[in-house]
C-alpha cells in the first residue's frame, strides 16, 4: 500500500490538501477560509468553537481534541473565579491574622536558632514578618474550602460526562460502528495476539523498565543538585557582609533554585519524550492504537515525575528533617539540611509552584509552539528559494495544490498537545491548596492555547489523515488517575505543609482565652545555645548586640529544663494526631461528596446507553418499514401468480376472489391488464 | 385491563399456572417437575444450578436472582477457606502469644481497679485470662491481611463482572431491547414527569422523613437501654456472692445483652418491613419499578441501622467514654459507662457480631422461611377442608391445576431474599476483622438458603408471573456501597479496636530487648486509691486478701506521681496518630490495589459493549441478507412486469432478451403462462 511506498522513498509524502489558501483577496469561499476567520483568531477568543466543522474538515479524533479542551477551558471558568475570591479574601483578612501580627510585632523580640552552622548567627523571628505576611494569602481556612472544592472539581469535573458534552460524537460514532465493527474485531483480535505473545518481547520490556527506572532516578538526583546548591548558597550568603543580601537569602535562593529547576524540567521533557519514542519503538506494539497508548503512558510517567518531583520535595520532604539545634542532620556529612520559613513551607511550594507551572507555560507552550514552527517554515523556505532562485516569483504564482502544502509542517499526532494540558490539569488540581490563582493561569493560558493550536492546525500544518475516535481513550483514564491521586494530596498539603491544623489545635487544646495569642510562641521550642555541639555554634553571637543564653526553633520539643530536654514532646503527638485525622476526614468527605453528586447527577453514560437503544430502534423500525413495503410487494406479486392458475374471479365463485383487488395500485392496473 | 378487574374483585387472583404436578407417580414428565428433582432439592447442594431452566420457567428477574446467589455463594468459599487459615493460625499461635501470657502470668499479681463503683472490688489481671487467650484468636497480624483481603473481595468481588458470569442473560437482554425499547423510552418519560412533580408530593415525603428519622431514633433508644441494662446487670451480679458467678460476670452479661439485642432486631425488622411498604405506598410512585426502588431504599436503611447499630457500638463506642478511676463518665448521674474486657474490644465484637450474625440466620431466614409458610399451607388447607368436607376425597381427585395452585401462596416479590442475602453481606464484609469465620457461616447458610428458596418456588409458591430484567438493579448499588464501607470499617476496627497497633508501637517504640514482654504493663495507667471520691470506693478493699494502695487500668495517663496526674500521656497521642496513620495507609492500599485489580483484569462491561456490537453486526447482516433475497425476487418480477410491453424475446433482437431467463422457477412458470 501506500505506507510502503512512502517506507520505500518512491513518494516522499503522503497527505490530504488543503481546501484552498485561507487568506488573500482572491481567494474562492471554502472551509479552510471559513475556519481561519471563525476559528483560529485570537479575536473570537470567547466565542465557542465551530466543532462541527473542525470535525469536518479535520476528522474526528481533532475534533474531539479542540472539544475536550473547549470544555476543559470552561470548566476553568468557576474554578479561577473561586481561586480569584479566596486570594482575595486572603488579602483582605492578612491584617487581623494574629500569628502574622505577633511575628512582626518588633516588641517581643523572639530570638531564631542560626539557620547554619558556624556562618550564621542568631536572629530576629521579626526579620520574617514579609514572609509570615505573604504565606497568611494561601494558608488560610478559605484555602481549605477551596481545596475541598478543586478535589470535587478534578474528580467530578472531567468524569466523562463533559468529554461526552457532544453527544453527536458518540452517537455518529455508534452508528458507524455497525459497518466498522467487523473490522474491530479482527483488530481486537490482534491485539489479543499482541498480548499473549509478550514472552517474546521481553527483553525489550526489561529495557524500558530498567531505562525508566534510572531516567527517574537521574530526575531525582537533580533534584537533590538543586537542593544542595540551595543549601551552600544560603550559607554563602549567609557571610556576606551587606545586610540587605542578608535580609533576603531566601528569596533569592528560593528563586534562583527554582528557576534552574525550571530550565532542567523544560529540557528533560524534549529528552524524555524522545526516549520514550524510542523505547515504544523497540517494543514494536502491533496496532497503532497500543503504541500510542504505550508511548503516552511513559511519556506522561517520565514528564510527571519531572515536572512535580521538586514540587513533591518542597511540600512533603523539606524541613521535615531537620533534627533539632546541637543535633543537625546532615546530608553528605557537610551540608545542613534546609529549614521551612517560619511562616511555614507553604510560601516556598506556592513560589515553586508558581515559578514552574507558568515558566513552563510561556517558555514551553507558547514560545515553542509559535517560535519552532515558524523557524522550521523560515527554513524550509529558505531552501526551496535556493534550490530556484531564478523563476521563484512565478513558481510561486503557478504552484498547485498539494506543493504548497508540501511546504507544511507534516501532523504529528495530539500527543504533545494533550500531554501539556494533562501536566497542566496536574498544576492545576494536585496542589491547588498551596496557590489558588493556579487555575486563573491555566485559564488564560488555555483561552490563548485553543486559538493558538487553531492557527497551527489551519496555516501551518499539511491537513491530516481524517482518524475516527469515540473519546479521549488513555488519557481519560490518566485524568481520573490524577483526579483522584489530588484528593489525597491536598489532604496532605493541608494537613502538613499549611499550618492549619497546628493553629486549630492550638485553638482548642492551648488557647487561653479562645484567640489565637501567643500561637507563634507555642510552636517554637527553646534551646540553650550552650549545649550546641562544638564547632557549629555560631562564630559571632553577639551580632544582634546583646548576648544569647536560649534561642527557639520551629519544632514540638520539651525545652532545656525538662529532665529528658529536647524529646519530642506530647504536642507534637497531639498535632500529628490531628493533621491524620484530617486527612481521614478530607478524603472521605470528598469521596462521599463524589458519590452523591454522582448520585445526584445522573451521568452522560446512561444517555449514552439511553442514545445507542434510540439508534438501534430507528434503525430496526427502518428496516421493517422497507421490510414491510417489499413483503406488500411481494404478496401483491405472488397473488398474481395464484391468479394465473385460478379460474378468473366473479360472484358465482366468490371464494376465489383474492382479498386483495383493492390492493396497491400496481396490481389493479396490472389486473386490468390482464382480463 | 386484568388489574382493573382485579381490583374491583370480579377475580379473586390471576396468576400463570404449572406445568402439572411436581411429584407422585403417575404424572407425565414437566419442567416442574424436571426442576424439582434437578434443583429444589439438598441432594444437589454440590451442583451448580440449571439457571437456564429456572429462567424459562419462573422468567429471568427471578433466574437472575438465583444466578446472582449462585455467583455469591461460590465467592464465599475462597473467602471462608481463607478465614479458617486465619482462625487456625490464631489458634496456633495463642500458645506462644506474650501479651496472654503475661495476663495469665499469677506472678505478677496486677491489681486492677474496680469495674463499678462501691459493690464492685479490686480484682486481679490474671482472672480476665480466658478472655485474654480468646481475643487472640482473632487480634492476631493474620487478620489484618484477611481484612486487607475481604475488603478487596467486598470491593471487588460483586463489581458487575460476577453478576455478568452468565453472559447469556446480558445477550438475551440486549437482543430484545431491540423490541422492548419504544415502550421502554415512553416508561422512561414517565417517571421523569415523576420527578418533575415531587413538589405535589411534598408532604408524604415529609411523612417519610419524619417516620424513617424515628424510627432510627427508637433503634437508637432501644440499644441505649440495652447498654444500662448491661451496666446494672453487671453491678447486680458483682453483688452476688458465689464466686462462680462473679468470675464469669462478663460471658453471662454479654451473652443475655446480644441475645436480646436478638431478639429486638428480628422483631423490628418485620415491623420495619411494614412501614416501609407503607411509606412507600402513601408516596404513591408511578411505576412499578421505582416503587419497588423506593421501597427498598427505605427498607435497606431501616434494617442496616437496625442490625448493625449494636455491633457499631461495641466495636467503636464501648469503653471509649469510660473517664478514669476517679473521675468516672456516668449516664443519668447513675450508671458508670461500661469498660471493655482487659483482652479488648474485639472479642465481645466476636461474640455480638457471631451471635446476632447466626441467630438471624437461623431464626429468620430458616426458621421463618420454612415454618412460616408451612403453617400458612395448613390454615388454608383446613379452611379448604372445613369449607368443602363431604366429597374432598374426590373433590380433589377432581381438581383442576389453576385450583391445586390457588391453594398455593402468591408471589410477593424478591425484596426479601436480596435484603437477607445483602444484609449478610453486610455481617460479611463490614466487621470480619473481628470475625473471620462470618464467611464460613455464610456460605453454610447460602448452601441451604439456594435449595430453600428453590423448594419455595417450586412447591409452596404460584407461578410467578415472567419479569424481564437486565441486572439486579438498585441492589448493586447497595452491594457497591457497602463494598466501600467495608474498606473504611475494617480500617478502623483494626486500628481502634483491636490492640494491633499498640502492640506494634510498642514493640517499636517502647520494647527494650525487641520482644512484646512488658507490653500488657505498658498498656496500663496506675491509680492511687486515696484518690478515689468519696462513695465511690469499693465497700470491702481487702478482697483480694491484701490491702490495696494502687490499682491498674487500661488507659494511657499520667501516674499519680507526676506533676500534672491523670493526665492523658505522651504515649497516648503517640497511639492515637500511630493509629489513624494505619488507617489512612489502609484505605489507599485497598484502593489502589482495587483499582490496580480493575486495571489488570478487564472487566465485563468491555465484554458486554462488544456483545451489543456483536450483535448488531449480525442483525444487520441478517437484515440485508434478506433484503437482498427480496431485491432479487422484486428485480426479477419487475423485469417479467417489463416484458409486458416488451416483444417477446427471440435471436433476432436479443438485447430484449430478460437477462434472468435462468431465474427462479415461479418466473418461468409465469412466462410459460403468457406466451
Amino acid at each position: 500500500g501506500i505506507t510502503s511506498l512512502l517506507a520505500n522513498g518512491v513518494y516522499a509524502a503522503a497527505y490530504p490538501l488543503h481546501d484552498g489558501d485561507y487568506e488573500g483577496e482572491n481567494v474562492e469561499f471554502n472551509d479552510r477560509k471559513l475556519l481561519y476567520e471563525e476559528w483560529a483568531c485570537y479575536g473570537v477568543f470567547y466565542k465557542y468553537q465551530p466543532i462541527d466543522l473542525v470535525r469536518k474538515y479535520f476528522g474526528e479524533k481533532i475534533g474531539l481534541y479542540f472539544a475536550w479542551l473547549g470544555v476543559y477551558t470552561q470548566m476553568l471558568i468557576p474554578a479561577s473565579i473561586v481561586g480569584i475570591i479566596v486570594f482575595l479574601y486572603g488579602c483582605a483578612t492578612v491584617d487581623e491574622n494574629i500569628p502574622s501580627m505577633e511575628m512582626c510585632d518588633q516588641r517581643q523580640n523572639i530570638t531564631m536558632c542560626p539557620l547554619c552552622d558556624k556562618t550564621c548567627s542568631y536572629w530576629k523571628m521579626s526579620s520574617a514578618c514579609a514572609t509570615a505576611r505573604a504565606s497568611h494569602l494561601f494558608d488560610n481556612p478559605a484555602t481549605v474550602f477551596f481545596s475541598v472544592f478543586m478535589a470535587l472539581w478534578g474528580k467530578q469535573g472531567l468524569s466523562g460526562k463533559n468529554i461526552g458534552d457532544d453527544p453527536r460524537f458518540i452517537a455518529e460514532y455508534e452508528a458507524r460502528v455497525l459497518e466498522k465493527s467487523l473490522k474491530k474485531e479482527s483488530k481486537n483480535k490482534e491485539t489479543d495476539k499482541v498480548k499473549l505473545t509478550w514472552r517474546d518481547r521481553f527483553p525489550a520490556y526489561l529495557t524500558n523498565l530498567v531505562s525508566i527506572i534510572f531516567m527517574i532516578a537521574v530526575t531525582f538526583a537533580i533534584v537533590l543538585g538543586v537542593i544542595i546548591y540551595r543549601i551552600s548558597m544560603a550559607a554563602a550568603l549567609a557571610m556576606n557582609s551587606s545586610p540587605s543580601v542578608r535580609s533576603n537569602i531566601r528569596v533569592t535562593v528560593t528563586a534562583t533554585a527554582v528557576i534552574i529547576n525550571l530550565v532542567v524540567i523544560i529540557l528533560l521533557d524534549e529528552v524524555y519524550g524522545c526516549i520514550a519514542r524510542w523505547l515504544t519503538k523497540i517494543e514494536v506494539p502491533k496496532t497503532e492504537k497500543s503504541f500510542e497508548e504505550r508511548l503516552i503512558f511513559k511519556a506522561f510517567l517520565l514528564k510527571f515525575v519531572n515536572s512535580y518531583t521538586p514540587i513533591f520535595y518542597v511540600a512533603f520532604f523539606k524541613g521535615r528533617f531537620v533534627g533539632r539545634p546541637g543535633d543537625y542532620v546532615y546530608i553528605f556529612r557537610s551540608f545542613r539540611m534546609e529549614e521551612c520559613a517560619p511562616g511555614g513551607c507553604l510560601m516556598e511550594l506556592c513560589i515553586q509552584l508558581s515559578i514552574i507551572m507558568l515558566g513552563k507555560q510561556l517558555i514551553q507552550n507558547n514560545l515553542f509552539e509559535i517560535g519552532i514552527p515558524k523557524m522550521k517554515k523560515l527554513i524550509r523556505y529558505l531552501k526551496l528559494k535556493r534550490q530556484s532562485p531564478p523563476d521563484h516569483e512565478e513558481c510561486v504564482k503557478r504552484k498547485q495544490r498539494y506543493e504548497v502544502d508540501y511546504n507544511l509542517e507534516p501532523f504529528a499526532g495530539l500527543t504533545p498537545e494533550y500531554m501539556e494540558m494533562i501536566i497542566q490539569f496536574g498544576f492545576v488540581t494536585l496542589f491547588v491548596a498551596s496557590f489558588p490563582l493556579a487555575p486563573l493561569f491555566a485559564l488564560l493560558n488555555n483561552i490563548i492555547e485553543i486559538r493558538l493550536d487553531a492557527k497551527k492546525f489551519v496555516t501551518e500544518l499539511r491537513r491530516p489523515v481524517a482518524v475516527r475516535a469515540k473519546d479521549i481513550g488513555i488519557w481519560y483514564n490518566i485524568l481520573r488517575g490524577i483526579g483522584k491521586l489530588a484528593v489525597i494530596i491536598n489532604a496532605f498539603v493541608i494537613s502538613f505543609t499549611s499550618d492549619f491544623i497546628p493553629r486549630l489545635v492550638y485553638l482548642y487544646m492551648y488557647s487561653k482565652n479562645g484567640t489565637m495569642h501567643g500561637f507563634v510562641n507555642h510552636t517554637l521550642s527553646s534551646f540553650n545555645v550552650s549545649d550546641f555541639q562544638n564547632g557549629t555554634a555560631p562564630n559571632d553571637p553577639l551580632d544582634l548586640g546583646y548576648e544569647v543564653q536560649i534561642c527557639r526553633y520551629k519544632d514540638y520539643r520539651e525545652p532545656p529544663w525538662s529532665e529528658n530536654k529536647y524529646d519530642i514532646s506530647k504536642d507534637f503527638w497531639a498535632v500529628l494526631a490531628a493533621r491524620l485525622a484530617f486527612v481521614i476526614v478530607f478524603q472521605n468527605l470528598v469521596m462521599f461528596m463524589s458519590d452523591f453528586v454522582d448520585w445526584v447527577i445522573p451521568d452522560i453514560p446512561k444517555d449514552i446507553s439511553q442514545q445507542i437503544h434510540k439508534e438501534k430502534v430507528l434503525m430496526v423500525e427502518l428496516f421493517m418499514r422497507e421490510e414491510q413495503d417489499k413483503q406488500q410487494l411481494l404478496e401483491t406479486w405472488m397473488e398474481k401468480e395464484r391468479q394465473k392458475e385460478e379460474p378468473p374471479c366473479n360472484h358465482h365463485n366468490p371464494k376465489a376472489c383474492p382479498d386483495s383487488l383493492s390492493g396497491p395500485a400496481p396490481s389493479h392496473a396490472y389486473h386490468g391488464g390482464v382480463l
